[in-house]
């Protein structure tokens, strides 16, 4: 099985997660600079706006970079055609069956990996024959899985099920959390929250500094009847949690949530009104930092845990 | 700081969870004699039977073994007699305030460990002056925090908060478990599913083997408005779950739930009405074997993945 620093051709095996309303073109370039994998999270944008920051990533790197592309989105098919034509050179589904592109777009010489949140969703990615799967635990921020399995739990049962690369997500955001998911048997990770609070995010500032300054037990995953979603605990997510409490249906909470929340929240910096999408990891961060020097932070602290884990029988 | 195994002068720092119904002294004894702490579960026993499960465990191994105590229990006070005029070596307390006990089980030269599943507990422990803490993250069994935060969050963030050694708890099956929980800072594991799939765990063969063939996706966190607690799906859990979707209230959850379900599914076998407490690892186990044989898969796959663990800058 290749590795998956050689699969997308990168330093490290380290992804940073294509997330809406914080990683354009400059989150990206810099991680992909910075010897990791930069992806463009196309959620937030339309066609014209996701060719002006593929255009731009390109001319701010010459390593790989890719691009997150929800399918369920309604914009997908012109974002997956904006990806071949413009040779880009790794694409990332989400929220999707993965069976309906992975082959048009590996046709086209590009490196496809699929997220899933469970199990079954990973046999599927291997039927439809990705280059690599995401398996991003219950601790993840923004959309999640049913089955709440966590990183831990869900690693190992994916590692057996498919011979395939598989990227751990969910709740790393240091070279620890990087070795433990190792550990468990991946062969990369995914990082997400750690990079919503980086200098080169488009994250608002005010919401950098929630994230930077959020303790365990600050998110919460919400809205399982409409799309279950791990968010920072604000007045608008209070209000989820009561309605949520009183065994709110379906339909209430998508009139609560409405229309443009997330970047309410995430983009323009209502911190009490908006969607304030992030990982649990966001307990372990406490300052917003330049991506490459994420990057290698977690790389030193990776090697110095590695070399400190003792033998159980010396 | 002294390590965990030897605090509790252990081979391996691998501590069996004290589990209602399912870890009595045949438990206890055979995980002591295989090297790690077997644990007497009391939160499902009397007075009179925890004092004959000790005095069983007394004269099955002549290693340290301990009882895990649930503070809010009405025998409570009995229970840290018992352990007292025993001399149990170690006691293992939860589910209460770990301040009230520690100083008086110390002064008799028990070793006092405390259950927390949040980095508030963890600090209040360092304050009990506790010896060690167990950090025990949402994909456990049984009852749990509300703050949902996972073993891959949790550990970290406790690690980071208190200078006492952190034993992991939640989702840990295997060496490659173990291995993440100590690469993310842990000083030694706490193991409970895994145990309750062993031949001399009491619990009943039937669940035993509904442990054994469990997936991924199959327990589910229930009853937050009582107390949160994670079972396995069976028609019980289903009801409980289609009643929390439209709201039901803490009164209603108490009453579906009556008095005697958890032995009378972990205990007596009732697959269908029973209360069946396991964690998310459940997913990771296939196979009922002896406690010892467990330790040692356990121990020798957490060797073999650390040899092969690689440096990322080769």
């Amino acid at each position: 099985m290749q590795t998956v620093s050689q699969l997308f051709n990168i330093q490290y095996p380290i992804v940073q997660g294509g997330m809406i309303w914080c990683s354009g073109w400059r989150l990206a370039a810099a991680v992909s600079n910075g010897g990791g994998l930069g992806l463009i999270g196309s959620g937030s944008m339309n066609p014209d706006l996701l060719l002006e920051h593929v255009r731009k990533c390109k001319t701010a790197t010459n390593n790989p970079f890719g691009v997150n592309i929800p399918l369920l989105f309604g914009h997908a098919e012109s974002f997956l055609q904006i990806c071949v034509d413009e040779k880009v050179p790794v694409v990332f589904t989400s929220a999707g069956n993965p069976m309906k592109y992975t082959a048009h777009l590996k046709s086209h010489g590009i490196k496809v990996a699929h997220v899933v949140a469970n199990t079954r969703g990973a046999v599927k990615c291997a039927e439809a024959d990705v280059d690599a799967v995401v398996a991003e635990g219950f601790e993840a921020g923004g959309h999640n899985g049913k089955e709440e399995t966590t990183t831990m739990v869900l690693i190992p049962t994916i590692r057996q099920a498919i011979d395939l690369p598989v990227i751990a997500a969910g709740g790393i955001a240091t070279g620890r959390g990087m070795l433990a998911a190792m550990a468990l048997g991946a062969n990369g990770v995914q990082i997400g929250s750690r990079f919503v609070a980086s200098n080169e995010s488009s994250a608002h500032p005010l919401f950098k500094q929630r994230v930077a300054e959020a303790s365990e037990g600050d998110t919460k995953l919400m809205m399982k009847k409409l799309v279950a979603v791990r968010l920072l605990r604000n007045p608008f997510a209070e209000k989820v949690e009561a309605m949520e409490l009183e065994g709110a249906s379906r339909e209430a909470l998508a009139e609560l949530l409405g229309r443009g929340r997330a970047g309410k929240g995430m983009f323009e910096g209502d911190m009490e009104e908006g969607e304030l999408e992030i990982g649990q990891a966001s307990g372990i961060i406490s300052e917003v930092k330049p991506a490459a020097e994420i990057i290698r932070e977690i790389v030193a602290e990776y090697e110095t845990a590695r070399k400190e884990l003792k033998e159980l029988t010396p």
